[in-house]
């Protein structure tokens, strides 16, 4: 049987054809022929993927999800009052993943890299989002069932309907055939008055036999209307990158003018998904982390760079996803310079997330940088990876980095006729050539009146440069008169010289990278690799989270219900709390067993348990949660321990090391009383400071 | 002069009675006359405060807005696209002010008392908020101006009518004039078509002379739809709350089913403001902090109470309010145990916010907590307390700390038919009475057919309590009939008896604490709390945060432009990240005390400066802001220090006392070197750890 990965990149290449050949205006009878093989390729695929997947080990996803609810990790938002598709509450736990996960963010991206940080509002008037493009594209076509009042996509529908007209008619003459074909395979390219006579042709009717309204844009923004008025139409941000582009010139003005540097933003995103599914994956609410770093475009280096460039990445080309199918493993150095990656700066920021998702606990086998295809970029991009994360749905985007050129800035410069430049002074001055413009004000003022300014503005503009402006002028000498942002002028307006001039600064347009995380599925990929199973015993799950980043650090508990573990208890806590070290205490009549099993239901990487001895030698035992091995020591030795292992500077191993490993005192219920060795080992391999070089 | 303050409670008592008049109905005269009282005594207070606070020194505010933009503090969104009133930007340093703001609250609040933590949806759908009665009162009454469109509020549109009515005609009779007032007096409970009869009596129009449509409620929360239908009404959330209450089930699971337990959520509310004033104290997007505490109704004791019994709060209390007009200092221990405070948990809350407010660095001279008039509280509430802070603006409330009873989950539970609910135990079993029932299903069905269950579930609920049963038992028995949940039934659907039960747990709906915290308004006042002018020279102005706070620690200047200080500095700032102190290199060519001034500005409490010693000896100067004095030491050294200062584990005081002031190190231009005396002498002031005791 074909390998899965290979076979799929045959496929990526077929499709990439077929939307060359769109793209292209190629004849219908071509282009059907490759949408055939396309999905005739698409079906080997999935037959593939199915027998592939089966073979491999898979994660209980039912018992996962059970355990996220059980544990109060992620519940449906208003439950009692009857849910709402999308909408998620993160219960205690997944409240304090996130915490962490956004504070290791901060420090990790922030702080290290200088960047401004900017906290922005989700409420976002009309213009800001017209300029961004979200009011005109960011849609699809809907129509709606006239008498229930359900909404449906137009595509989908008609895709739908002539599947099932051909699947009834077995003997339809090909040729007919085809013709429907044809119109399938452009259902999303219709305009809405097309789509309409098409749903009507095929009498596309709601599944309960109702008729459709006309076809109508639908936005996926949420839109509101601030004041009393009603006459202010706005919109809760789809994304965070907006209120930092609008922010620009105050940015670059508070970084004291100078390139290159990166804002960044951590807020919500609002998106009204038509039917949301697949949980944390697809949401009408969510947490978003963003980094706009503006730079020369003409200079893209990142002095930093040298600092991660032997990071090893798992690479997956547009030209990979094209041919063999597979990932290459390489340094992002070697990326760089073999310009697979487009430079430094985009280099630096995949490296950097990699060390992030290793630095929270994503298991690096299941992580990848997809590169965008040709055909799947904007046009202004000119280089885009996507972080990808395997999950038990498959490979999943959770974050992007795009190199977006200038095209941020630009529009909304345009837009608002604000300067969003930055300003290169030159190593050494340079001489360049302009027209210089004498206008005639009296002239200009009789034939604009209070448009002459905007007129003059627009020759003064053109004038900074020749090269620019003679083509202008030659038009005006040869007609006598020329166009000029939407005026006409005339000879008389105004005359003109060639003339040298030195500049010892020059203006332009930065260019953006974008790296863009989605929190919340971070967040659900991390919950995910964190999720394990004990050997011999299935019902036993537990999450691995990493001390940094477990939300509760120690369990503590009591050998059984006694009075005289009480005030060591409540010391115990404090001590704890001094540190900012969380803790949960259980004190339920529970075996101690049970309650070890449901500590580690909650990821807590520690536990804590005070027993007799502890009253006579003020010494406690401490469980590791990966190993379920116990060390005992003194209290106050163990909760200085506790806060090196909590912050990675010191490992379990380091413990052991030091005070040995307690005998015979695991008396975990069910299962083996082996460690978990993978997890074991990884924590003895890594050095006593775990985190990489660079950081 | 009479003292403001006192006076204050005199017009304060006046308004207290005036509400209760209306309140009990009285005579339109008896209320007139008290009115009238009122409103002399609110234009003598006027004049009182004014001429007082001419004699107080002042903040210089025009200075202050101004840093505040200049530096990147606070901007209005989408400036360049012509902004949004009630929208403001945090840019970088107050976004890092408020994320150290809410990391100490997570710490103080959340950490420290074992609060659950949520991250709920800001979209909440119409049924949640329906039930909460924000849909239905949380509105004013409007009306539009039927040519411009623009909106106002129909009731200061009438009272404005009476005034200039009366003002234009001095002659009016004194029983006319008293028709006018009555109806003034009443314009906020109008309902829209009584304003609208008066509206059009007083020929009501707009600034612009144009007529207004008839009135309608305005709810002040921003709506929108869910989903492509446009059929699901949904609200953004106008506090955070509601989240926390919807899940009081899994919450109270969470907890093992304990009580008393707090939950806490921090996130964004929204209010559509009509026209929102005064920067960042009513906007129409902010963040939120709030805390449900539920507990037992009938014990509201607090075991951590005993550590901030002694911590002296300033209380404003109702009965002051209406008498003196002046606050008390009390220890809150004094507080509860004189009823005063109407409970521990009450008093551990406010206890707690003085001590927040103070580790933020908030002046506790501009700190009270204002008790609500018994007029000013809702029906179901037993006992709230404002933090209240005093700003340019005046008094302004910062958190309210309201003992809600067990008004929100009674609602909740009964919209929903969910029981929210606690078990407590009983120590003892105790035996009640109840009355045993026992149903006539036949008669029962063929009465209610579908019905059936809903009718024999609400006997069967008044049963569980014989008191409760045994009036509508007599009636049964007197009537042959009577009414239970809207049902009429019959005697002959049920027989009962009295029985005595014994039972080991009884449950409730538990009481809700509620402390609730505006950050936004937090960080304005600690903004305008921490702005000082350096003596001698007003122009020089400064923000002294405590190094824990402050968002960025240090800032690192080089004495000169120099090749040889540029590797020890970005090693300097790599040694910082490494220990996340975040720091602001200014290698500007201003002299260095202007680049003092500057860090001053962004409240940066620590620079490094490296000199021409640096490279010979490793060691670099460090300078305190608020003292203006400077240490010399080993760079090393410097680090640790700065670790220690900025995690409040040493003073500037401590480093003096090590190292000695370096002398004539001070080159500040302008002003004199004389430090700021107050805030030295109170670092000095404090214990080593200065964190009080309860933490």
């Amino acid at each position: 049987m074909a390998d899965a990965d290979e076979y799929g990149a045959q496929v990526a290449k077929q499709g990439s054809l077929v939307r060359q050949l769109k793209k292209d205006g190629a004849e219908p009878e071509k282009i059907k022929a490759e949408v055939d093989k396309l999905k005739t390729m698409k079906s080997e695929l999935e037959k593939l993927v199915k027998a592939q997947s089966a073979s491999e080990p898979q994660m209980n996803r039912t018992s996962f999800d059970q355990m996220l609810v059980r544990k109060f990790f992620v519940v449906p938002s208003f439950e009692i009052h009857g849910g709402v598709a999308g909408l998620f509450d993160l219960g205690p736990p997944a409240c304090g993943l996130k915490a962490n996960i956004l504070s290791m963010w901060r420090e990790h991206f922030v702080l290290q890299e200088n960047m401004l940080e900017m906290d922005c509002t989700n409420l976002t008037p009309h213009n800001v989002l017209k300029t961004s493009g979200h009011v005109d594209r960011f849609t699809d076509l809907m129509v709606k069932d006239e008498v229930t009042g359900v909404c449906a996509r137009a595509d989908k529908l008609l895709e739908d309907a002539i599947d099932h007209l051909i699947d009834n008619n077995p003997t339809m003459p090909q040729s007919e055939k085809d013709e429907h074909l044809l119109v399938q395979r452009q259902a999303d390219a219709y305009k809405p008055e097309e789509i309409d006579v098409l749903l009507k042709k095929y009498e596309v009717k709601s599944p309960e036999g109702n008729p459709f309204g006309a076809s109508f844009p639908f936005n996926l923004m949420f839109k509101t209307t601030i004041g009393p008025e009603g006459t202010s139409d706005a919109y809760l941000r789809p994304e965070t990158a907006q209120g930092l582009f609008v922010n620009f010139k105050r940015l670059v003005e508070y970084n004291a003018g100078k390139l290159p540097f990166a804002a960044a933003q951590i807020g919500l995103g609002f998106r009204n998904e038509i039917s949301p599914k697949g949980g944390l994956l697809r949401v009408r609410e969510f947490c978003m982390a963003e980094i706009e770093h503006f730079c020369d475009p003409n200079d893209k280096l990142y002095p930093r760079f040298k600092l991660v460039k032997d990071k090893v990445l798992t690479l997956f080309s547009a030209d990979n996803q094209l041919s063999t199918g597979k990932t290459d493993q390489m340094t992002i150095g070697d990326a760089v310079s073999k310009k697979l990656v487009d430079n430094e700066t985009l280099g630096f920021f995949l490296a950097r997330t990699q060390i992030f998702c290793e630095r929270i606990g994503m298991d690096p086998a299941r992580i990848r940088f997809r590169q965008h295809l040709k055909t799947e970029m904007a046009h202004y991009a000119c280089d885009c990876w996507d972080l990808e994360v395997k999950t038990s749905y498959g490979w999943m985007e959770c974050a992007g980095h795009a190199d977006r050129s200038a095209y941020d800035l630009t529009v909304h410069a345009k837009a608002t006729k604000t300067d969003l430049v930055a300003t290169k002074m030159l190593s050494k001055p340079q001489t360049i050539e302009i027209a210089k413009i004498k206008l005639n004000r009296k002239q200009l003022g009789m034939v604009f009146k209070a448009e002459q300014r905007a007129v003059a503005n627009a020759i003064d503009d053109l004038a900074q440069s020749w090269a620019n402006f003679e083509p202008f002028a030659a038009k005006l000498e040869a007609d006598g008169k020329a166009e000029i942002a939407g005026f006409e002028v005339t000879k008389d307006m105004f005359t003109y010289e060639k003339k040298s001039k030195t500049i010892h600064e020059i203006k332009y347009t930065p260019s953006v990278i974008e790296p863009s995380f989605g929190i919340g599925r971070i967040l659900y990929s991390l919950l995910e690799h964190s999720f394990d199973v004990r050997e011999n015993d299935e019902q036993r799950t537990f999450l691995k989270f990493k001390p940094v980043v477990a939300p509760i650090k120690v369990a503590v508990l009591a050998l059984q219900k006694d009075n005289q573990f009480e005030p060591i208890i409540s010391d115990l806590k404090a001590s704890l709390m001094d540190l900012n070290l969380s803790s949960k205490v259980d004190d339920s009549t529970a075996s101690l067993g049970k309650r070890y099993a449901r500590s580690d239901e909650l990821g807590i990487p520690f536990a804590i348990t005070v027993d007799f001895d502890t009253v006579s030698s003020s010494t406690v035992t401490m469980r590791d949660r990966d190993s379920m091995t116990q060390i005992r020591a003194k209290i106050n030795d163990i909760v200085g321990m506790l806060k090196l292992l909590c912050t990675e500077k010191m490992l379990w191993a380091d413990c052991v090391k030091k005070y040995g490993l307690v005998a015979g005192a695991d008396d975990e219920e069910g299962g083996e009383k082996k460690p978990v060795g993978k997890t074991f080992i990884q924590s003895t391999g890594r050095g006593r400071f775990s985190r990489p070089t660079v950081v």
